[in-house]
């Protein structure tokens, strides 16, 4: 009854630099979308005052705020429980801040909010391939490795609001675990995000004299794109890379399945974009390392969602939920 | 209401040679108890026959049938979502049991099986050091590494019902990696079971030639509580096994921590009994290496439930919740 009188829901992906609003339907269509950047106000307030503004002409297409459910943000060290963002790196507001109740205050909607991946999850779930799931997890492998746990139909927030930070599982306990940004060493992070594909392709270029179309490039300048160009190539150093951040990523799912033993993987961000050179590897891994009683029991799939939309999509699915 | 017009519910805790069956009240008190041999009943039916037979005396001191909510089984091999017990390497019957439907046909009163970790995770909610709690992680410490994970007041069973086989996440993927009885290599259950713990000393024993009560035994028999025996005389080979298996039990919970968040660990079984000897190490070591958000948010908790009532509570926890 609520999606034919309320149709509508908006979702905001906010990154670091850019705000991104959308109006969203049930199927996941996005009618109308406006941004603002995010660095331009110091003062909180000023941001959601700008955001509600910019809103404001998208709101109207969509017949007004009377046709709006509620509001989902995806936003980074967002915590589900409080609609507080807390201590963000990446954002220019220190602190504590009451994001959530601030739009829901300025809108006179229903707001939450999660982290980037937990939205994501949200987005497979309601609009995805995930449709249906009631048992997933979803991996996004960008510059980091962040992932989102649907458990019963639940995204899974744990005792305080931040469960599901499978990038930092270790993967190598070994002294020569890569350091990860989180200060600790061998997290799958390290290995297998866009900055750690970068990071292998460099260390077998520098162990080894094997030939490569990657030393045309300057090692610093190398990234994740560049490998896998390389490897559609057939350069074999390239392929490697891939086969090794595929096996691990695989081996690590093996041991997430003996956590939640999920009806799939959804796999997004950047490095998907290389399909079957971290797919084919990866799935052989997970098939050779998962416990017996898992085996063929999981589905590896890559998101289907368009790159662009998908972050504001996610968003938008926690706006139905509450 | 229905806790005092059927204030009891019946646990059955089925091993591999004993059947022990209890009628429990909501405050956990075992009002009585009886046994029947697991192994004496080649077929299945005759031995849910003699359980009810077994049952009978002490469900009319329970004041009859009537008075019972439920029954809980805890067995091997247990599926929750089909009750059924399928291909149980430990029992006497071969293939797929139909158990819980068989007691309830027999008994007249709803049954629900899973496996004995995720029962001993229901007891410790409904009468133990979990009650009250959310979202928690039982680790059974036994013959092997066992786990059942509460998340939302839910356990986890996964898409198949197999979730929560935390024994077999993967600590050593190096070639070194001890072989588990699973087949696989490196499997927590390896080192941090009671089996792995005497596995520990005996390459301790084996690879140096320190002083040791432990040589006084026959390699071969040793067993984790000879090993709990020397450290608590001060054998320092016997503390190093302990610190060493804490250690990495420290850090198999910090990577459970990544996924679930839980307000809890909560550790049961025979190495429990090694006290401080145990826990010390492994406090200290999921302190160090879990990610700096979750820092301090877990309580690692051993089991206040009596030893030898712990499995019939815990199945019998199942008996409220259907």
């Amino acid at each position: 009854m609520d999606k034919i009188s309320k149709p509508y829901v908006i979702g905001l992906d906010m990154g670091g630099t850019n705000s991104v609003f959308g109006i969203v339907d049930a199927r996941g269509e996005i009618i109308g979308q406006t941004a603002i950047k995010t660095q331009g106000y110091p003062d909180v307030k000023d941001y959601v005052k700008a955001g509600v503004e910019a809103l404001q002409p998208v709101i109207d297409v969509a017949g007004g705020i009377g046709k709006i459910k509620g509001m989902g943000i995806g936003a980074p060290n967002a915590n589900y429980y409080t609609g507080n963002i807390e201590y963000a790196a990446n954002l220019v507001w220190k602190g504590i801040v009451p994001m959530a109740k601030l739009f829901q205050d300025a809108l006179g909607v229903p707001v939450a909010m999660t982290n980037d991946a937990n939205a994501a999850a949200m987005g497979e779930m309601t609009y995805g391939v995930a449709r249906g799931m009631k048992n997933f997890i979803m991996i996004t492998l960008g510059t980091g490795v962040g992932s989102g746990i649907v458990i019963n139909g639940q995204v899974v927030y744990g005792c305080d609001g931040f469960a599901g930070e499978l990038g930092h599982v270790t993967m190598d306990r070994s002294e020569n675990g890569r350091l990860c940004g989180c200060g600790r060493k061998g997290c799958l992070e390290a290995y297998c995000s866009a900055t750690g594909v970068a990071r292998t392709a460099r260390e077998l270029l520098e162990k080894t004299d094997r030939p490569s179309l990657l030393r045309e490039l300057n090692p610093k300048d190398i990234t994740s794109l560049d490998v896998s160009i390389a490897a559609g190539k057939g350069d074999a150093l390239a392929k490697e890379v891939y086969e090794f951040t595929g096996k691990m990523l695989g081996e690590a799912c093996a041991d997430f399945a003996a956590f939640s033993s999920p009806e799939a993987f959804v796999f997004f961000g950047g490095l998907t974009k290389a399909g079957d050179l971290l797919m084919k590897p990866l799935k052989k891994s997970y098939e050779e390392h998962v416990l017996g009683i898992f085996k063929g029991h999981a589905k590896l799939l890559v998101s289907g969602l368009k790159g662009s939309e998908a972050a504001v999509l996610g968003a938008s699915a926690l706006g139905w939920e509450i």
